[in-house]
């Protein structure tokens, strides 16, 4: 395991991707522009709300790390975007939730039914921007993601059994929810690279992908939120079961169990409740558990590059797991 | 114009496909199978709730009468079938509907979560489809239809404006809503048809898709209940403003234009309020304006046909004008 000092930030990633990613920006403006007053509405604020660029980040790493130039990159990449806003929308829009980075959600901002419909809208778009580009091959993974994607999102709403959810469970939720898109990314970047390059940087997508919703959720355990200086514990709040909690159940005596059980049945848990199961799983191991997992994951990820050509990409995509094991959100 | 005499039904016009269609639906089954436990559920669900297979019907009718043998046409037909699938569940999470058919609908019967995310299932579903028949151009069709639909929802969103909402707005709506994936389905039909044909299908299907949806929205103004014995005015209790009232609205008096404010700013109408305003619009001719424009555009409808060369298939799309003008749901 060789990853680099901490320290890595996502702008250093996209360093020498600047004008790359301002094409990618360019790109996505063109795509969604739209003459119909509410939808340009709704872009107008997507775009501003927009997000740090990680999926396109690692789309044109892998294209550059894997061989031949690629002239439709920057489209693929702002396609690749849009599917991860359209997946935005509608997650919000099924969580009912009014903020998302800081900023209030379609949901919140205009109704319920806007969001549901913007959704479908950005998804279809991605579509026929796709088939105007004349190949079926990014279809076909791009499509394949989504579907899983979709398959995820109904894992999550059965995730609410914790004594019931195993680790099992809990991976082929996080790999279809969160990692099938970052893999995609990583194999639509290599489609003109030989197909066991493609391979390589679709398995490291995913492998990576698996890493960054554990610490996703790990981060949910662990960070300090600005108001209250405790961790959030939204998950919790939620009903959610992630890592940290399957593990630790394992640990648990009967006293900790009651107070999971008791937390998952009440509808809105007080912040005494989530504080109170956050501390018992870290003293169980809960948190270490999963940290290490995440690390597990990158290290696995990492060896998947060596199969590729030494490169500065290569590079960059190695100091891409150190970014998603040390973020902070 | 040369329709032949009522009494046309979809199982007239579906009698020579009865094979054809049964293997669209074992398609149908094949494309959305899975073996994830709340999907079969979902899926199990919509496939009793399944609908009349026009857009189906339309297709390999299409195909049949622009010439050549297209073996994806079961399979797209399958595809098609889906789409609309997909956009009803989003229709009813949107609206909050709670009956489609006479059945609960997902919303209804699972959750608003459950609808929304199966809608993007469907969809995905039906892209990946395409993409594995391994042919760029009915994904080209068909996600610019889908694309369309999702403009045409948000249109509806805005149409509540009576006394702004013009007939070229209206036009704008059931065009995009409807017709778009009516003429989709009579397009991809004619895939391997000369350009022609496929041009002529196209426009074909826009204007029986037009037509039927002003045929939906006057039943709506005159279809009488099982339970009431009137009109369920089931538009105007949610403020939707369709054709009939947007041209009885130019012979309305200040009196009846009240009517209609007081109607759009209640927010639950009465039925006396619904009952009166559907026979002020009948008075001023707003029925028989929009029966007649149905009459007319479905007259534009038969004669493209013209252009196709004579044929059982043609003869049965003529017969697809009578059934939508003369349906009651």
């Amino acid at each position: 395991m060789t990853f680099r000092a901490a320290g890595i930030t996502l702008a250093g990633l996209q360093a020498s991707l600047r004008p790359r990613l301002d094409a990618v920006q360019g790109e996505l403006r063109r795509i969604i522009r739209s003459d119909f007053g509410l939808i340009a509405e709704v872009n107008g604020h997507l775009l501003q709300m927009q997000g740090k660029m990680f999926r396109p980040t690692l789309l044109l790493l892998s294209q550059e790390a894997s061989g031949p130039g690629d002239e439709r990159a920057e489209t693929h990449a702002a396609v690749v975007e849009l599917i991860h806003l359209a997946t935005l929308v509608h997650d919000d829009s099924v969580d009912h939730s009014v903020l998302r980075r800081g900023m209030p959600t379609i949901n919140a901002l205009f109704s319920h039914q806007v969001s549901v419909i913007m959704g479908d809208y950005l998804y279809s778009r991605a579509v026929v921007e796709l088939t105007r580009l004349g190949e079926i091959e990014p279809l076909r993974v791009l499509s394949r993601v989504t579907n899983e994607m979709t398959v995820g999102e109904m894992r999550q709403l059965m995730a609410h059994e914790p004594l019931s959810y195993s680790e099992a469970d809990y991976d082929l939720l996080i790999r279809s929810k969160t990692a099938s898109l970052l893999s995609g990314a990583c194999e639509v970047g290599a489609l003109r690279a030989p197909p066991r390059e493609r391979e390589v940087l679709r398995r490291f997508g995913d492998l990576l992908g698996m890493a960054f919703q554990i610490v996703d959720d790990l981060l949910d355990y662990t960070e300090e939120e600005a108001v209250t200086g405790k961790p959030s514990g939204n998950d919790l709040r939620e009903h959610k079961v992630t890592l940290p909690l399957i593990h630790a159940l394992k640990h648990f005596g009967p006293e900790a169990r009651r107070e999971v059980r008791t937390l998952m049945a009440t509808p809105e848990p007080s912040d005494e409740q989530i504080g109170q199961v956050v501390a018992r799983v870290a003293e169980a191991g809960g948190l270490d558990y999963a940290r290490e997992r995440a690390h597990r994951l990158a290290a696995r990820a990492e060896q998947e590059l060596e199969a590729l050509p030494a490169s500065p990409a290569r590079e960059t995509l190695r100091d891409s797991l150190s970014y998603v094991l040390d973020r902070k959100r």
